[in-house]
């Protein structure tokens, strides 16, 4: 009865929604990127003008969704729903972002995989015919994170040579039923895969099984392979992570075909930028897809991709508890357009 | 194009998908309230055999997705989506639940009204053709909530007058294409609203804002009124916030029909369980829809309700910086049948 199911874990978009616009915002590290060119707004203030990062972090949604519906030429209250997450306890930047806004919102925790989980329910909500300006965003903040996750900044503590770097930026996209630009023809819902990794400074170790998972059910459930794609994209799992992914994927006979890359890898420039094992953060997938993506997507110099943002699903109680850190992954199969 | 929306904020289900089963776990205290005949399973244990609190309240939905899968005749594997979310950090208790169970995953978080957040987009999945097994769940625990939001229990602070008891309980519910049950016909997702309530020991105040935006939104989108409906249930407002909410119905001219009732104020008996305002938290209306209100739907007892799970979207951070509590409502329009 589910028209639309494809396989255990897949669905496809038979009238694909499109991405008819994305704004991306970013911070003063990831402006010295290799990614710079293709950001809307960066700040070289952490704080965005704020009291505090968290205020900071809810300023780059703020931002972004204004500056997504001045490409529309809409205003942020014609969106019809926002969908929306960040990695802040309760979500806080997402809330706060859309306080009196009058806007529709359903909010979202998929941790770092937040980009593809609300862009995967913006296209089954627009697919569906329930709405039809509908919003996925989310962001990250190197500051409130570490201070959250980690350590306050101000302790000044060590990074291990694993740890990655939170990615400061805020991603938005507009899906709509109608327009041009990319398409989202099919998704794949990622399962909840922990091989027993406890090192909360090694995101990427414990994200790659869900990664390999979500990858391998998408070409199981939709008949397709690598050669299919022009790029596989990860979220967040850095180098190490791109590493084990590729290892567990040779140890499984699935074949990536050379066509894997990583948002995490492509962030930052880590012979200059001292990140250690590359980005990570919901902004790090984030302003990649709303940016370098979705510009290649829309010119054409990439034809289909798979976007696959990947979560680890740790909070730090459950870390201190001692327990195993969880992570999913949403794969999302977007194709070029004008 | 977007042929079910309805009005600004609403949704309709033309083909309604049926809540064909439904679970709920609940704690001691809840077990010695009046829906206590209601519940499938409780327990004296806080700790649900577990270590920790956090882990206890896995523990309940891991009890409550079982339980679902065992009146609906499935093994749980057979699930094609689980949405859910809960009050803890990171929504662990949802996603350890959910650990290398093979169980499709979207996490959400909508505070309080994740049961209604995560019904509402179980419906819109079964009703657009995306899947078929949809399970809806969350879940919240006294313990667990009060040393995340409060102060460890341990402490014995003083609850005020307008505190409210976070209930110990989960609930799921079934939603699919096809089969007996009382059946979704209508969704309204909600804004985000607040009217500057900055007492983390008021949300019912602070939620009420946000419950009359959306059920004021839903009787517009969908040109409904109170007497089309046998209730109208709001998640956690308790005593007070349900008394708010009245009053400013009553000031913008919006009759309630005296069809108002809160799940806080019918989880327990105030009389003699000494819950100051009444229940909260997003087990409140989890087992008190998974129980007392699908049964009655079932038998006709009910014939139309509008369920309107009501969320703070507060962190003890935002909370600490001085900034007030924005609240959500998403309502979900149920009717009666076998």
């Amino acid at each position: 009865m589910a028209k639309y199911k494809r396989g255990r874990q897949s669905f496809v978009l038979e009238q694909p929604p499109v991405i008819t616009h994305w704004a991306s915002v970013a911070g003063k590290k990831e402006s010295e990127g290799p990614l710079a060119h293709t950001f809307d707004l960066t700040s070289q203030d952490t704080y965005f003008g704020q009291k505090t990062w968290e205020q900071g972090e809810k300023q780059m949604q703020k931002l972004a969704l204004a500056k997504l519906a001045e490409k529309a030429g809409m205003k942020t209250r014609d969106f019809d729903i926002v969908f929306s997450g960040d990695l802040l306890n309760q979500c806080i930047g997402s809330s706060f972002t859309l306080r009196n806004m009058g806007v529709p919102h359903l909010g979202l925790y998929g941790a770092c995989s937040t980009m593809a989980e609300s862009l995967l329910l913006a296209s089954m909500t627009v697919g569906g015919g329930f709405a039809d300006k509908v919003v996925a965003m989310t962001s990250s903040h190197f500051a409130s994170s570490e201070r959250q996750y980690r350590f306050p900044l101000g302790y000044g503590g060590q990074r291990t040579p694993t740890a990655q770097w939170t990615v400061t930026g805020s991603g938005a996209t507009l899906v709509c039923s109608e327009g041009k630009g990319p398409k989202v023809t099919a998704c794949t819902v990622g399962t909840v895969t922990d091989l027993g990794i406890k090192d909360a400074n090694n995101m990427g170790a414990a994200m790659a099984p869900a990664a390999f998972e979500t990858i391998r059910a998408h070409f199981d459930d939709l008949h397709t392979a690598p050669e299919d794609f022009d790029l596989i994209v990860t979220g967040d799992l850095g180098q190490l992570g791109k590493e084990m992914l590729l290892e567990l994927a040779r140890r499984e006979g699935v074949s990536l075909g050379g066509k894997l890359t990583d948002c995490g890898t492509l962030v930052f420039d880590n012979t200059v930028q001292d990140v250690h094992a590359g980005g990570s953060g919901c902004g790090c997938s984030a302003i990649t897809l709303c940016g370098e993506l979705l510009g290649k997507l829309s010119t054409g110099k990439l034809k289909k991709i798979l976007f696959c943002g990947t979560g680890a699903l740790l909070s730090p109680t459950s870390t201190q508890q001692g327990l195993p850190i969880p992570g999913v992954c949403h794969a999302v199969c977007i194709t070029g357009g004008r």
